[in-house]
């Protein structure tokens, strides 16, 4: 059948097929953003679950209302004004299926073919290709360990004014970076983005996992205009199988997004959601959140002393103070694709950098996910990689 | 901040508020298209929920793999080949976030702005909302109790060649009209359709809630070209609050869908999608839809009896040979949406006709469900609206 234009710019299905045997149970994967299954509080998600549906089982069952179920909004809200000092309410949260809807939903909602989205260099592609089946263009603000560069950002604001449309920008312990935007930097990009109606997309998915206390206002916390559209999901910090995240934003602009949700999903699960919001009355999220940062951290301290243990002295990275990513760098010249083939013989899998950038050309750098693999697959990975890497940089 | 030009096209959030105002708890609700809570099995869920997490909770509660929980799409796989003496395989099957987003991503894998949608007249409204947020136009192709008629359609075909993308229709049970195509008119269809290189959507979200015996081939099982794509739902067999759904048919169509899904929301909640597999391991679904179908055959008997009894002889409709609705006609000249207002007024609701056209002037029917409500409430509210009508139609 003749399938619409979009598809022609739609990731090759080889790509994807290649992230699942990336997570073959074979592997000892580096390479999917995936929490750790250990965390998740199973016993308690029993209780919660057995719960609803002793006390509320028909209401779980049936379709949930469009903005999703309101005890769950209003904890969000709550969440968000306690860290922030916001007064958002209820009314300013819609629940969407998972972080990636919300999204999706902002393609949908904002772009124009040929519009432009800002992002950072590089950026989460999964975000990307939903703005791209939109036919978003793409302009890479040039951005370093501090976050976006005000300078740079200015000049391309001026230069291509307004065909931009958005800005989709992760200031909190980026993917695939793990970079964290100082406060300072924050408060620059808001000062020049208040200038201008372009949408601002704040993508807050590892924003909870911090391994040090830094002063991280969200974008969200710093807007005047109505101009920020903050998205967190439960599958960092909770467990991504229950398809539950949410977008905070102004009641006017949520009215949007409610708009569009009835026609791609009708609603998010319902007992999903309940589920979540009786394990938020049961127990103590914020106590759960502090011992998967607890995990995380030990894992990030593991794979950083091994790979300083067995990688080669020219391979360079930062240490990252949250999140669940290293990005490594080769040295100029080196393509990181060339070595996942070697690393997927040898049954180790990482992303290659270079599928974050919107642009062909930068191949050096590596994604390197610690989250989601045991202590002892962690170093046997990396002292994998590391005896590859010193081959390979001969 | 500007939104994309397909914002132009969507739904009045005005009337979402009628839809949520006609579901208040203490309205008489024949308006949404919802099952009934009553039926849903809750003390084997929680049975099959607590096998889940025991056996399988780390794999449940973490991400699902792009296409969907393999032994649940080999169980649907197994289910149409038996209906349909098919040979689907599991790769012909992709899960997808309730049968909404099946046809969202229909609507994006086809539709490019001008592409034509042809559909039944009248339609299932959510369909062609989803439709129209990829820009497309609808042509409805006349159509009687039979089903689409063959000669309009070749009528239609020809004279809009190319442009035509795509045909949705809802050969069971329709919503809104409850009709039921006759196999003459399936082959029909499909014998025409065949000639063109146009995707057919088969919704058969009410597919199996059928109140007799009828020779009703699916679409997809009389499709040689891998034109049809099957949409079919748990939501009205078993219970929407899970939103787990399926779209089937040709393997190289579903690779398309494959493309689509990442983007959406990278995957359908896995613990769902175990549940529904666990459920139909351990109980017998075909028993439990056979119950579902017993007590909604009676709410149909009551619900018919009562407007016999109680509407105006000028009001006609067609009792349904299976789904969930009444299609109901008043007089030519008389506007159901000013009847609603009468009926919201004596806490009452309905879904006036016309929003299920894609042009309008077609406003005297109704569209009348009876399978949410109590037998008291049938009774009660077709006896108020049998009331109103008597006076409104004076």
């Amino acid at each position: 059948m003749r399938l619409s234009k979009r598809m022609e710019k739609m990731q090759d299905r080889e790509l994807l097929r290649l992230m699942e045997l990336a997570e073959a149970p074979d592997m000892i994967s580096f390479s999917g953003g995936f929490p750790s299954p250990q965390t998740y509080p199973i016993a308690e998600i029993k209780e919660a679950l057995t719960e609803v549906l002793d006390l509320h089982g028909y209401e779980a069952l049936s379709y949930s209302s469009t903005s999703g179920y309101l005890p769950l909004r209003e904890k969000i809200a709550k969440r968000m004004n306690k860290k922030y000092s916001m007064q958002l309410s209820a009314e300013s949260v819609i629940i969407t299926s998972g972080s990636q809807q919300g999204l999706d939903m902002c393609g949908m909602l904002f772009i124009d073919k040929g519009d432009i989205v800002l992002c950072e260099t590089p950026s989460y592609v999964g975000a990307l290709n939903a703005f791209k089946a939109y036919g978003a263009d793409f302009i890479e603000v040039p951005t370093d360990n501090e976050g976006i560069i005000p300078s740079e950002l200015e000049k391309i604001l001026s230069e291509y004014g307004e065909r931009i449309k958005m800005a989709y920008v992760i200031p909190d312990f980026q993917n695939p970076t793990c970079r964290c935007w100082t406060a300072e930097r924050r408060r620059a990009f808001m000062n020049i983005m208040k200038d201008y109606d372009i949408a601002i997309i704040e993508d807050s998915a590892y924003e909870e996992i911090a391994y040090e206390e830094m002063d991280r206002p969200s974008l969200i916390s710093l807007d005047d205009k109505g101009q920020v559209i903050n998205c967190g999901s439960f599958s960092k910090i909770f467990c991504p199988g229950f398809r539950v995240a949410w977008i905070c934003s102004s009641e006017s602009m949520i009215e949007k997004f409610l708009l569009l949700k009835p026609n791609i999903d009708l609603s998010s699960s319902s007992i999903n959601q309940r589920m979540i919001d009786v394990y938020m009355d049961k127990f103590d999220l914020d106590e759960h959140i502090g011992k998967i940062i607890e995990l995380y951290k030990s894992r990030r301290d593991l794979a950083v002393s091994t790979m300083k243990r067995c990688f080669p002295p020219n391979v360079t990275y930062e240490i990252p103070k949250g999140g669940i990513f290293v990005w490594i760098s080769l040295p100029q010249g080196y393509n990181a694709r060339e070595l996942l083939q070697l690393a997927l013989q040898k049954k180790v899998s990482f992303v290659p950098g270079g599928s974050f950038y919107t642009t062909s050309g930068k191949e050096n750098e590596i994604r390197l996910n610690y989250s989601n693999m045991c202590e002892e697959k962690i170093v046997k990975g990396i002292e994998i990689l590391g005896g590859l890497l010193r081959d390979f940089l001969k």
